[in-house]
């Protein structure tokens, strides 16, 4: 059932009251359901591609994962349904890992995450803040540069153009260059992808990095920069209250309405130069 | 800490880069602790205002609620810490409701829901239909009156045109006025909240109404208009694909990229005339 991120369809198009049927593709949405150690721990709804980073990069967001060497394997689930093959990964996890799931396994039996869900587990900034207190990343970086970044993101995505119905995140380096890039039908699943896939390449945390999101910045897109250790957030929307406190309060830059040559700084100006 | 929708704060706004403070608004995001008969069922990261029809829709959507009548009283707690008052309610359900919300918390202990959340405890398709299969709604409905749809949704809202960052659903008649709106942070919390309200006031299910979202129409979006028995769902953005399989399943017309005069009609396009 797996497969690409666009499914081609037959739509009815209607234009000034006159409607035909035409083709049409829309992004895939399918769940996954990621076990860890074999106990399940949670369905994600998610664009098929670049599962097993989005697995990583989750249960780094989720605080299950602190570093790379505490996965063993992600591996693809046989004992399932012919219907369900390929959207269900077991994530081996080794050491305080292995514990501290358990721990969350015996708070939550088989949670069902959604396209956007990403908080489970958190409940206020204090407690996400007990365990990474600020984010590091002393450097400057020009206005210029942050400017470019929703241009350089949508051009890295595939699937909006086809769609329309698809979010982005892209992860730069301070030069404004795309590193890693990917798109889901959810805003936090891109944003898992990418970090996860930078988790299993050893480059956590991401403290030369600058990560620019479609849509709005939520209190839990801003925790997941935070425990993947990034500096800067830029977006083309609004960020909300809780977003714009977590940032404050972390050390991180946090850049709404980046659009043309403008944007608002909501905290840590201090990184943006001339 | 509960307030109003919007928050004043200062941001550097950088123009060319030149940059100087200046006063902003934001869309306000807490979290809201959701009880049912005094055991924390979930945590939904909102915007305040409507938590009492927030909580009543997100427990119909959760499949815990069917109707008005197994709701006894919705409140807030009193038993929390100072900065929480205002942000914890607990809902006395009574009859079937009261067995419903024991097995589903005998799955999963105090699970933290996030702004975009709402599928928890849904896997597929099936599972959802096997309480309903369809939604009623022998009604056509103009082109033209679907196309006014998403101006009359800007039209209601408030807090999109002072911070830019705020999702809104509306529930329209089948002339297309608005009867009632919300906004939030969360595409689902708006309408979770004026489902709940509909549900409050015994007009579920929803037969005779146009939904109408801000944003793209996800699975979970559309598993909420078949719980409130809402037979046409209209967006400015597009569907996922399972939100194109869960509509053509369950007899929703599912319209997407409603803008000016044209529209693409993803599923039943029946109720639609010129």
């Amino acid at each position: 059932m797996s497969g690409a991120a666009v499914r081609a369809l037959r739509v009815t198009r209607v234009v000034d009251g006159a409607s035909g049927d035409v083709d049409d593709r829309v992004a895939v949405e399918e769940p996954l359901e990621v076990r860890v150690n074999n106990s399940p721990f949670a369905v994600i709804m998610r664009t098929p591609g670049e599962d097993v980073p989005l697995a990583a990069g989750f249960l780094l967001a989720e605080d299950v994962v602190h570093a790379a060497d505490e996965i063993a394997a992600i591996e693809q689930c046989d004992d399932v349904e012919d219907d369900a093959r390929g959207n269900v990964l077991n994530v081996t996890v080794t050491g305080e890992a292995a514990i501290r799931v358990e721990a969350r396994l015996g708070e939550r039996r088989q949670i069902i995450t959604t396209a956007a869900c990403g908080l489970c587990g958190r409940r206020t900034i204090e407690s996400i803040r007990s365990r990474v207190s600020t984010v590091g990343g002393q450097w400057t970086v020009p206005a210029a540069v942050v400017s470019r970044l929703p241009d350089a993101l949508r051009e890295a995505q595939d699937a909006f153009a086809l769609t329309g119905g698809i979010h982005a995140s892209a992860l730069c380096d301070l030069d404004g260059r795309v590193r890693l890039a990917a798109e889901d039908v959810g805003r936090h699943n891109a944003l898992d992808k990418i970090v996860g896939r930078a988790l299993l390449e050893g480059l956590v945390p991401l403290d030369r990095t600058l990560l620019v999101v479609s849509g709005r910045s939520s209190y839990e897109l801003v925790q997941k920069a935070l425990l993947a250790g990034v500096p800067l957030v830029a977006g083309v929307s609004a960020p909300s209250s809780l977003a714009v406190e977590l940032a404050r309060a972390t050390g991180i830059t946090l850049c709404g309405f980046v659009r043309g040559t403008s944007m608002n700084v909501y905290t840590h100006p201090e990184r943006i130069t001339r």
